[in-house]
């Protein structure tokens, strides 16, 4: 901490997650880019593989073998499941003060049948596991503020848990009758090159897509549960829109007792109350992911079911940030006692 | 009928529906375009209302008023509700034997107060209300064979009846828990200049609209109650995607007793087997609006649901053909003894 | 040609130009599809590989070298570059009688050192390329006619050469003096899964690619030259903008002598008066991509520019259709002696 | 001036200019919103009108007449033309201290009978024009910093003229004979609801517009004029591009004696050396509006045309950014002594 910045690694930096996190430690006052991987990218410049941040002094991309982790104090992880297992056991055992910030889905789950289940592959650092906080930032906040290792959410969860969460925790709807309909934009599935993701695939169109085997259905399933007292199971279908950026879960609830749609908005504001990214709307207004777009707020609408005894809540976010690099930027705030906002100002970019 | 061709008009045709009304129509070998209304842009030529018909010898726009009706035997209506009552009754005054194949809304609710609540005006024209017949053409195919009047459907609801129908007749699902979250593209907001469907508003990201406030709500519960023999209110909540054509409902179901996904599946191949443009997938194909543009097919898709008890139906076609002037062509050519497949053999344009 | 139709094989039917061959193929009363290859796909259903084509009863996809081509009529060829001239050649030693119609690079060059220059391969089949027509339809239509093999255009030199070559003939401009701003949609860059084409990169956003090298450059020049009289050399700046489909080419010439603009929306209605495909727009009217998308047509419209002496001419076509699978489908009409329309008569897809 | 700020007011905010004019004041470390007027939407909340800033404490909108220009240090006009020179009149005689820093095209021309014959109304302020600064930042810097009212550059203008007047002021490339190809976001239409701009007419195709009348011309014209001594006339010829941000200007130029494009590309990289918001792209560096979205940058690229004699100068940039409310801001901090680039750090936001 030279300079009274933190130096930071960033591995799996020539992904959409990687260049969004980027985009927020440049100007991150307290933030220094030490180390950049990407192993099929190792030996580029930065602005080679992202032309859009070509104005930035930043060290070229490396192997990840190959990086000097002597000085680095955190490293914000973007890679894909299962990588990320054996770079972060032997990070923690040669270099036990570093911070591991973990953006991919390795250390989200708590029980390893369910992990080995959805993912297809036995876990092998399961001894972290138990130390992982997992990094919803306004649930977990101090947990986070102490731990060595955060497995931040994925977007969807997130988006889908900071709806449901306070109001199945106060009891204001059935955790029985979850109905959760996605939608994401189309870098939700990464940069790597496949016939499903091109422009022609996808463009003036949308489709669902991993119906009932979406790998974020356990980790939404895991924390409502926690909140449910009992084990749930929720139904989780995600679409493809058109778009690059956002998402928007539509989530259709049973209302318990006498609560009302009304009720749930209630407690939802008063749930984030203070909370300096997230807007629950007034009664009427819609959310759109063009209002988020960029930044890291999450909005969250309530609506009235025509259907009695059922209400309709609503959350959209941008899946880049407050969905993975936006939320690993907060956690690492806390992490290292900053004020939880530092860096992280970005207004919406609309239109 | 001079050269053995059926003389057509059609009312409201510089907006999506009519152009799509008039691309179908052009090749079609047994009509001939008369008349084409449109009230704000009378006196022009097609080709400047829509250059991409340029190549097309068509008659030029005129207002409703200045029409003549002499010798037209179909009129194809696609003016904004409230409007189509007065002029309908009028036609079926003066010109008895003329069939009037309706794309707005007027003619769909057979309860005239559902009409009054819904429509914000009381019906200018309850008596020929009683005579109207439902266009959704696989349910209702030979009371429109008949008809004089026909009121063909909302595209959402003719993409949500599609799915829903043959499994609530059948008692497989619970007609009282369908919850239906529907996607268009925004054609559907038609072509009046509006700040909400400008590109820059629409582009790029998603929004929903109109929750439990769409007018296609009433028109879905009509149906689908008197398929299920009580009074039905359904979840019906749609979503602006950015993309001109296109339409999915994915349809959330309770199943009954013992009823799998297979077996919804099963059904509703069953009842579409022969169907010329309903095509029910199989086991883990997936629906997407790009395989439906510009033709007159639905796709029909089921899904089993993790959650124990329910299943999934998703439903897609284009809404400006099957949802609305490929139907109303399907209609006429009922109605006027042809195969019912005629012109209209349009490939789905992909990508 | 039992049953009256011709048997056709499409070879590198899983790509956007194979599957828009199929999408005319299907429905043109004269053509039977026999045989579709698609190496990487062999073996799949064309449902797997084109789900929007999956109403229609059509052959397995098959590997070239498995394909049994004893009863084919007719090739369309759109393989890639290089791959062409060993299947052609081979084909034309075993099955003398079969028409080849090639929809990519590999005989559209009449100078086989300019092949070797920009394509980097030794030619593998020179002399057939003597006996190849360069299919530009309304140029050669009459050396197409007795055709056993058509090279037809790049989707580029279509849209130039159909704005350029009536004028340049007719000495209204000087061909050393040609810009060339081309504009594309993706789809133009093929189904193969690259990173540069992926929605997520060329979304919401355009770029030029290729300038000054791009392989269609030295088709124009040939053919230029040729109505020039002289070798000529053109700018030729292609830019990749965000839709799937659609062409549009800007070029600026220099008037020779006293000619206007008018002069040349003269000459070329004149050259093209009675063409069934093409259209030279009316003074003022502006060409766009959007009003022939799916469709077989060609919009011209030329403007005066503020600089002295100075004319812009506007072409726009659908790559996939008039660029590529449509022109092919032309020219296979002339070749088999059928009215030149058949089949190509799909009206412009709008909105 | 009280709390160390500057208080400024936006006129016209609720346009996409002034949008994004209110996202860069409002973490601007060195001003206020104090007034935001919006005529048609007087009365009304900013979340109202646009949703995405509804985390921001603002001003309600209000009327321009109703403003109180009390405290009002500065002024942003992002209103119609013709609009802006009334009350910039008012404003000058009534609180002569206040800086205006006009987005609109009201004080770009210095010819008045320009201004007419372009605009179609005679000049009502003709006295200010003489004071008014061209706000092209690079190019005027000096005289910004000490100026009442700066006139911000079109869009269209800045991309151009930031690429072109260096290499016309050092005599590299003929400027008699300049033709710019110019293709843009839909958000420079403005956000008026027009058909023409509507998501299904502009989505999914591109076309040229106002070729040769488009009101940019003049403005180009005038300062390429002066930098070359003499009167020139350029060709412009805009393109409308389905996305909603992002301008890229393909510049055609004809090299004077033997200058290369070497030679261009090094005498922009020597006259913008030290710029913050300019970079000049290294050889074979394509640009692309995708990597200046959202931010003060513009790209420049310069590339050897095939035909002998002649180069390509490519710019891109953020219409709204660095293209108008961005460059708007960058003026402000020279007139009130701030770093210049204050307050205009915003990453470029890919994808």
């Amino acid at each position: 901490m030279s300079n009274g910045k933190i130096k930071i690694g960033v591995l799996g930096a020539s992904g959409y997650t990687g260049a969004d996190l980027v985009r927020l430690a440049v100007p991150h006052p307290n933030m220094e880019i030490s180390i950049l991987t990407a192993n099929t990218h190792a030996g580029k410049k930065v602005a080679e593989v992202f032309p859009h941040l070509g104005h930035v002094d930043l060290p070229d991309m490396t192997k990840v073998e190959d990086a000097d982790w002597g000085d680095v104090d955190a490293i914000f992880c973007g890679l894909p499941h299962g990588t990320t297992q054996d770079i972060t056991r032997s990070l923690v055992e040669t270099h036990g003060d570093v911070k591991v910030i973990d953006m991919s889905a390795d250390f989200r789950l708590r029980n390893m049948d369910t992990y080995q289940e959805w993912y297809g592959i036995k876990h092998r650092a399961p001894g972290l596991q138990g130390s992982a906080v997992y990094g919803l930032t306004e649930f977990y906040r101090d947990d986070i503020r102490g731990a060595n290792l955060v497995a931040c959410p994925g977007c969807y969860p997130t988006a889908v848990l900071m709806a449901l969460l306070p109001v199945v925790s106060a009891g204001l709807v059935d955790p029985a009758d979850l109905i959760i309909d996605a939608k994401s934009g189309v870098s939700g599935a990464g940069r790597a090159a496949k016939e499903a993701t091109l422009f022609c695939e996808t463009g003036e169109g949308m489709s669902p897509y991993a119906i009932g085997k979406h790998r974020h259905a356990p980790e939404i399933e895991q924390e409502i549960s926690k909140a449910a007292g009992n084990d749930i199971v929720v139904n989780f279908t995600p679409h493809l829109i058109p778009m690059s950026r956002g998402e928007l879960c539509t989530c259709y609830v049973r209302l318990e007792g006498k609560a009302t749609a009304s009720d749930l908005r209630a407690a939802l504001a008063e749930r984030y109350a203070g909370e300096p990214f997230v807007r629950v709307l007034n009664e009427g207004v819609l959310p759109a992911t063009q209002h988020v777009r960029g930044s890291n707020f999450v909005l969250i609408g309530v609506f009235e079911d025509r259907v009695s005894g059922r209400a309709i809540i609503i959350s959209t976010l941008d899946n880049l940030v407050k969905g993975s690099a936006g939320q690993a930027v907060q956690n690492f705030n806390l992490i290292f006692g900053l004020d939880e906002t530092t860096g992280l100002g970005q207004m919406p970019l609309f239109p």
